[in-house]
């Protein structure tokens, strides 16, 4: 009997039917900290991104893998869903959802996740690539660029939705990532561009002028690694990146990005941005020294200029105490905000 | 001390006092393909439903069980939650959210479903109920009936929320499936029906007006299996279904199901449709064929015609690779549509 | 191969990378019924609140521990997120999402959670503060004050976002409770108060006037516990509370509570509410009986009066039935609703 009534919920029970062999693993991070940002009260808010996550492998035999991974993102400050440019709220998996195959040939993956440029640069900046203030991964390390300017407002600039990836094997140190997304419309704002506000370039709902593409370039050799990426987004703009990190002694990682914008296909004026970034970790007992400095040049704009510093104190493996201390200058008004946090940083 | 902290956390933490007991299943589904329909630019979207769920049973003693059932959907290539019709946001645990009791009596649930009608039907559909235009479940195995007119925009249409659930046990292969929901308002849209625009037969915010019931029976006997239902929604309109399935061999399995559905409540013409679905499965080694063909015919309206064929191929218990084509004739703009797709399903 | 490949994954996946050292725990609660209500039709409703949650601890030697909270809410009658005032939805993780460590020196937290006066006062009430009508919970026990005031529509009321808090160990018996939130903009609605609706006192997205604080202070002693709280809102509301309970006999818990609500800072009138309310709960083999009484007086409205009768019968630890009945009369139209409900909870 009690198949028979397991017969009944077959249906909406199908997906779980490999259960008893299934190994999903829950991770996550919990990130919060106190803030105070030159002219605003002081806050509660994060450092680095907040995630839940379920991920798992299933071999296949003969080398091969399956593989999947979901990511939700969330403010820990007040417990939505990761918000983006104006309080928007994103999605339910915004972090990641992909499934794909992995094997001698590579790993194939399809769905939405960071862009092959976005996930490269990211191992190349001092402050590992946290996307808030104190650190220069989302501004200054991709020179103002954003991957998807044609998604909903909300969405994050360093994502594909809609796309298939593609990692080469590492052949002597050396590796190849790449990524192509649709044209297909995802439901996004209007982009005035070249236009006007009553007929934008690329109006609501506009689908990819160009497929985008990203792709990027690893090098490691013993204590030193390089990169080279180049991506070109819904509205073609274009950028190119390079960076460089070395492990000085086994204590002290010394890195570099130098990355150029083109964004001719929308602009009139302002096209062309340069951006760099040096930066150091320096690792001491249980203490780790974060440091940084970059410029972003903008044609016809006034440079921004970020230095920054934090400390990271680790606890466990899993859980750490930082401070930060940063100064961004730029054509904002007020023209220079400092920024200053403390908090803790837990990773289950 | 440590007793005294956990206490002060009493008030939150009380559901999950008998966590050291408890036994949480996680399952899902990632489903991601390249679609190609007629008109369209190529995409990145789903053939099945992708799910996210969380469940478990708890032994109650004397063949007695409690047992519950969360389970989100969502859309792979966005990492939104599933959208349903105008690219509307479904409910969190879309898929269903449950709770009930088993044993000899059957199995008794409370919550939001599948219908017994929809959970049944699935069954006898050659596409093994995907929800997406490859198949013929969500449109010709119902004949267009929608479960909950009266619901949300986006909601699905073979759900119901604020619903009792029972299913007897199995006798002699026999079994019945029955569910019964409240008049309550579920804060959905109107439906002009037999009224106008100005005044709508159910406006917004509307009760049912009668309760909306939903009764299945599935006869199991060897290779063959044999199904009525009869459901009857919020705004008074009735389907009724019969279906057949039999394992002609181990390897090829044919099914069928005609359904008819009445709509003179709320519709002045068209009222009545009429839909057939003929299908096999063939399995063969890892590969499986899936072919299927039907029609659908509304009075008064066009017939709409549907074609699919389809091939899985197991890599694993839990991983496929399909590819499908399909053609869908019938009174749209323009009136034949070929859909092909071909990606990636795996369960955890 | 295998760990460059990773190595690709590395920015996306660094959050999971103790996952091996991880021990989440996924639990919650499933509670539904019939519920009728004066003047409405039978529904499908909960009784007390639902939860999925991800919680864990991290030994960090000496005694101290790292630990997490994330809790979302839903509403199983139809699978959504948990939905507020005018059935606006509730953030992802409306329970609760914390971080923080734990020692000799207590517990700190930072995050958004229940605050100190709310999350001692419940364990006062007598139907285990349950958030819906048959309890006297969300309104009598706390005599009708919200935390959070200038929160988004459909927040509740007992909860901050943006908060820092301390619980003390406990001495000989003896424990405090505290927590501080900042003035940031929440997002949230217009308070008229003292104002107009052209120029409310709080307008939109308006900063805390104060800092909210709340603190509560318990007494455990065999059998008896006492408590007091004062807290005030981010409009300047301001509460204060007592509670005693006894264990008179093994199976019977009797207390209570008075708390006493100042809004003057936003009224001209009706500024002062007093609450009381008494129960009673008496165990017996596997049911439980809950009963309550209580009122609110505001000066100048019509007396608010509930009395609450409730029966749970538990099937196992993890599993019980309950049935109640309540009257509340009051300022309402009509003045007197009569409230019945029948359902089942289960947590995992």
């Amino acid at each position: 009997m009690k198949k028979s009534l397991l017969a009944v919920a077959l249906l909406g029970a199908c997906a779980g039917a490999a259960q008893a062999q299934s190994a999903v693993h829950i991770y996550g991070t919990v990130d919060v900290g106190i803030v105070k940002r030159s002219g605003e009260n002081v806050s509660i808010g994060k450092r680095a991104a907040n995630t839940l996550g379920f991920k798992g492998t299933e071999d296949l035999g003969n080398g091969f893998k399956a593989l999947f991974h979901l990511e939700m993102r969330y403010e820990p400050d007040t417990g939505s869903s990761e918000t983006g440019p104006g309080g928007n709220q994103r999605q339910l998996f915004q972090g990641e959802s992909r499934v794909g195959l992995q094997g001698d040939f590579g790993m194939l993956r399809i769905g939405r996740g960071l862009t092959p440029f976005h996930e490269t640069i990211g191992n190349f900046e001092p402050f590992h690539a946290i996307p808030t203030a104190g650190g220069f991964y989302t501004d200054l390390s991709v020179a103002g660029y954003s991957s998807q300017p044609l998604d909903p407002v909300g969405s994050s600039g360093n994502r594909w939705s809609n796309a298939v990836w593609y990692n080469s094997p590492v052949y002597n140190g050396f590796q190849l990532n790449t990524a192509l997304s649709t044209k297909e419309n995802n439901g996004g704002v209007a982009v005035i561009g070249r236009g006007s506000a009553g007929a934008p370039q690329y109006p609501v709902g506009a689908e990819a002028s160009a497929n985008p593409f990203s792709v990027s370039a690893t090098y490691h050799n013993g204590p030193a690694a390089l990169m080279a990426a180049y991506e070109r987004n819904a509205i073609e703009s274009k950028v190119w990146s390079i960076g460089a990190s070395v492990h000085a002694t086994p204590e002290l990682k010394l890195m570099g990005t130098f990355t150029r914008l083109d964004e001719d296909n929308t602009r009139l004026f302002d096209t062309d941005t340069s951006a760099w970034v040096l930066g150091a970790n320096y690792t001491f007992g249980p203490g780790k020294f974060l440091a940084g400095y970059g410029q972003k040049d903008t044609d016809g704009l006034e440079k921004v200029k970020q230095l920054s510093l934090g400390y990271e104190y680790s606890l466990s493996k899993r859980t750490y105490l930082y401070v930060d201390a940063s100064r961004k200058k730029g054509p904002t008004n007020p023209s220079t905000i400092h920024q200053y946090d403390i908090g803790i940083h837990h990773t289950f």
